[in-house]
């Protein structure tokens, strides 16, 4: 894996960053239509009240360019766990250390709101592969796979990082 | 466990069935404010709309008692999977078999809407014991438990239910 650039910055994202944050989420085959639309119904409350809505959106851009994104947010009713909803680097921007980058943004978040755990809720498909073995490769644990939990053949599967 | 009296019907709730929701839901010890308040508000998604809230109530009523409530949705992104978030007796209806009932009545819902898999989160609490044996009794599997998931020494417990 190589390390972002320098000129690569992680931040809460912006009003206008959600174009191109659709533009990503459709740039990789994993999405289907229902799971974009989903982005943006996120966004839609990320934008109206994070904390309102639970939704907190991290943009990572290279000057104007949106190299990828990231949603997580606190999981209801817990006082220790987060949810890390999407994380997704831009098709063009593939290789480049962005989701660790991300990854590694959400994590911070998430410890300075008190927080100690990432929970990542997964697909079994072999397209997600490269996913699973990211957040692997971030430290995260496979909690459990439920079998055909999203479909007849895709199972769940459930990664969580402990943030000592 | 007893079984519910012939007088007793599980149905879709009805609007003026809140507040015996609200009261059935404070009359068990387990749950707090933050979690009754979830309660009324899932209730008013189940109001507006089931479909688009994802949130189907149950009453099990005996005449114009309510014993007990329940509350499902299909889980968003799965095909095959449902929530079950909710399934409460009243303190003064306990022992009659009413959980059962609900429970055998969201099963039916779940089947008949063609999804497979009941998800059932909940706490390792000892108040939430009955509740964890009560699950196993209906034939669910412990899939999973995450240390420390609600609070420190709190953890998720997940049990599943499958439909064949």
């Amino acid at each position: 894996m190589t390390t972002a650039s320098p000129t690569v910055v992680v931040a809460a994202s912006a009003p206008a960053d959600l174009p191109a944050i659709l533009d990503a989420a459709r740039s990789v085959s994993v999405f289907n239509d229902e799971e974009v639309n989903t982005v943006d119904e996120l966004f839609q409350g990320y934008l109206k009240d994070p904390v309102v809505s639970g939704y907190n959106f991290l943009s990572c851009e290279d000057g104007d360019a949106l190299l990828g994104f990231a949603c997580w947010g606190p999981t209801a009713l817990s006082q220790g766990a987060a949810d890390l909803y999407w994380i997704c680097t831009s098709q063009s921007a593939q290789g480049r250390g962005v989701a660790a980058e991300l990854f590694e943004a959400v994590r911070r978040e998430v410890e300075a709101v008190g927080r100690w755990l990432i929970v990542i809720w997964t697909s079994s498909r072999d397209e997600y592969g490269p996913a699973r073995r990211f957040y692997l490769r971030m430290g995260c644990a496979l909690q459990t796979q439920i079998a055909d939990f999203y479909a007849r053949g895709e199972d769940l599967c459930v990664y969580v990082k402990r943030i000592e």
